[in-house]
């Protein structure tokens, strides 16, 4: 069979790790396809990048133009990984516009302009394939569009930022501060110079974004996640969650509920037996919970040159296969056919259900759990676990750690606001999410 | 789009959850494929059940006679889940002469009758799904076929049979022995009244001949796996192997190595640390390390009616979404197209190379360790670790564990040998083999 002629977009780790990844196992994937996948054009700004990984592969050729990939007419498949959301959402569109099939690691595109991406991919008859574009290696897209096409999805939770949660496991098992943890990060090369992406949480939400539209049978809907990252974290609060039996990760969740979808991203505690709350350093874990399966646990490396690169192949091996067949015959971009997908609304973070984890540092004088439990019985929460621990420096304070049965986050709000306001609280009361992720 | 019509085989276990869940979650497998998917015949010899689960149903058609569905013209796929191999395979073979795709959870029969299954489904232009047959509700074939297919698989550690984890689980968390673990599996139902299948190894060696052909693109090759159930295991030796970090589980094991392929099934050491030693009852998880992705891990409920249902059901999708396919273009049965199969050999048992735990019972006298060492040395084996206890019933004996470094079983077999005729020997020596499972 004719060869499949590849142009790929941008040769940095990722791009670079697809090139050297299928020249290396070109032999093994021919074995599966029948047919040869071959980089023919490669796109990058930095023309010497391109020089150093292609030297002796006089087949390629190299441009600078990302565009002149998207509409040259010897290619089947763009593969877009230059990331960003200017030139490379231009390429994707160009490259669908000019009938080619679409292969993307781009998360923070797909989160924010997706749905247009797909109707133009819908409308051109093309394939847009990216399940490197969600916890690099670990095939979870394939799983959840089809491994698990049999089930309603219940929900999915997920560590899908390798860097927080290295970071999380240097402060529990080094017990360090969250400076210390991020500059060790940073040093290892697991997190950037500039941060904020990971630790706030902004990639784990585009993460679950994308994987809640494919749950759900939902549109992307990026802007209506909720997000808040691993920044003020403290090391006594992952101690505590221990002494209770529970680790923090930061995960991302989706869940179905009667009211509408949790779509959310906030550090979690997760009792420490659970499969995934063991998941340590830069590795990925997704928790998927089907209503005939019960609940999978997928696996891998979240990033890196080879990891993602092997999403990226997988992905051009399916649309090799795929680009052939009627379009009505396809899997669905979304998992579930375009005009068949839901509106289901995604429900505020003051809407949703789930337990806390609470810490108040209060003046160590009589009555002031009294007055605590009070606010707290008064809005609706009961209390499942107290501990009472001396306070770090003052010694005129006490730290009460409380566990809170679940309520609607709106309650919590109004009874921390309350307990806030008295005036025995001395600091600002943490407060942590806590999911026991099954049973 | 036309229905596709099922013809389903049996309705034990799976057969009743398969139509469960079809019926339950009809409108949103339809909201993923845009075409129903409806069960219009099912045979069982027990018409009563069919019956009972069919109530109120009246497009079903119902038979005592597989080989009826098998040969009839209004059905496009059929769906095994008789089990045993003999009118199952009839069945399926009928089934693939008149053109229909077959759809099959029928580990024992694809194990010992692969290969003949395959060469008719391969004539006859059609499908033989069976996610089911392996790991029941984790799409673990898929991964293996599809998520992976840019990687050469290096190997696979699994535990995939419930029965056996759960006794191993029971044996460790509540210090019971082999029979008594047994005994409450059978009464949990989590094993049957003869549980000779399970716990001897069998199913999980049917499992990972199936998981070797999909890696390493070899023919099915049930006769030359190397079985060794958990029967024999000694409580002790799971406390022995906790006291040095690790944890014993029944694995199924292929690797690619450079003189052929292993294939083995065996009570295994791990470390306690590795998120797979953690997975415990009746759960399955498996390890596919690829040389692009690194380790990846599969996880979830590895039989049951509705967890074995929904990857049957994946198939049906799956199968529904290719029947129009140009056969060319379909994901090969074996991940690999047939012609390009290798004949990779699988090296005897005596060739691997592992490492070893090792329990003697010997005098307490001087100079026993001495001539133990002595003859581990000249068959080139190293010791990593060692303790020595008080024997559990005699006074006069000690019990020495040892960890040996990696080292050919062969080795190890002459050694063993010659140990065990030291005359301060009093025992069997137990030997148990060890897996790091990475680093």
């Amino acid at each position: 069979m004719k060869p499949i002629h590849v142009g790929l977009l941008g040769v940095g780790t990722v791009g670079g790790g697809t090139y050297t990844v299928l020249r290396r196992n070109q032999q093994e994937i021919t074995r599966r396809t029948g047919r040869n996948i071959i980089i023919r054009m490669i796109a990058d700004l930095d023309q010497e990048r391109i020089r150093t990984l292609t030297a002796g592969d006089n087949d390629v050729v190299a441009t600078s133009d990302a565009l002149e990939i998207a509409r040259h007419p010897d290619i089947d498949i763009v593969v877009e990984l230059i990331g960003g959301q200017t030139i490379a959402k231009q390429a994707i569109l160009e490259a669908i516009a000019h009938g080619k099939h679409v292969v993307t690691a781009n998360k923070a595109l797909l989160a924010n302009h997706g749905n247009e991406i797909f109707a133009a991919a819908q409308q051109h008859n093309v394939i847009v394939a990216f399940e490197a574009a969600v916890a690099g290696g670990i095939p979870i897209i394939k799983a959840l569009r089809e491994g698990l096409a049999a089930n309603q999805i219940e929900w999915i939770a997920g560590i899908i930022n390798g860097t927080s949660n290295y970071i999380l496991s240097e402060m529990r098992t080094k017990g360090l501060d969250f400076d210390t943890a991020l500059a060790s990060a940073q040093q290892l090369g697991y997190a950037e110079a500039d941060p904020t992406f990971d630790i706030k949480g902004f990639d784990a939400a585009h993460k679950i974004t994308i994987m809640a539209a494919l749950a759900f049978g939902i549109p992307v809907r990026f802007d209506q996640t909720y997000i808040e990252g691993i920044t003020q974290l403290a090391n006594e609060d992952i101690r505590y969650a221990e002494e209770l039996g529970y680790r923090i990760k930061l995960l991302g969740i989706t869940k179905r509920t009667s009211s509408g979808i949790e779509l959310r991203v906030h550090p979690t505690l997760i009792p420490a037996k659970r499969l995934i709350a063991n998941v340590e350093g830069v590795m990925n874990a997704i928790i998927a919970q089907g209503d005939a399966v019960g609940p999978t646990l997928y696996y891998g490396a979240g990033a890196g040159a080879e990891p993602t690169a092997s999403a990226v192949i997988a992905d051009l091996v399916d649309v090799t296969r795929l680009m052939t067949s009627n379009p009505e015959h396809r899997v669905p971009v979304l998992a579930f056919l375009p005009e068949l997908l839901s509106d289901t609304p995604i429900i505020s973070m003051e809407e949703v259900e789930t337990a806390y984890y609470l810490r108040l540092q209060v003046a160590d004088q009589p009555g002031v759990l009294a007055d605590i439990s009070r606010i707290l019985a008064d809005n609706d929460i009961s209390i499942s676990a107290m501990i009472q621990k001396e306070h770090l420096s003052a010694r005129n304070k006490v730290s009460i750690i409380m566990l809170l049965h679940k309520t609607k986050e709106k309650n919590t709000n109004a009874a921390i606001k309350k307990i806030q306001n008295l005036p025995v609280i001395a600091d600002k009361i943490i407060r942590i999410r806590l999911e026991e992720l099954g049973n």
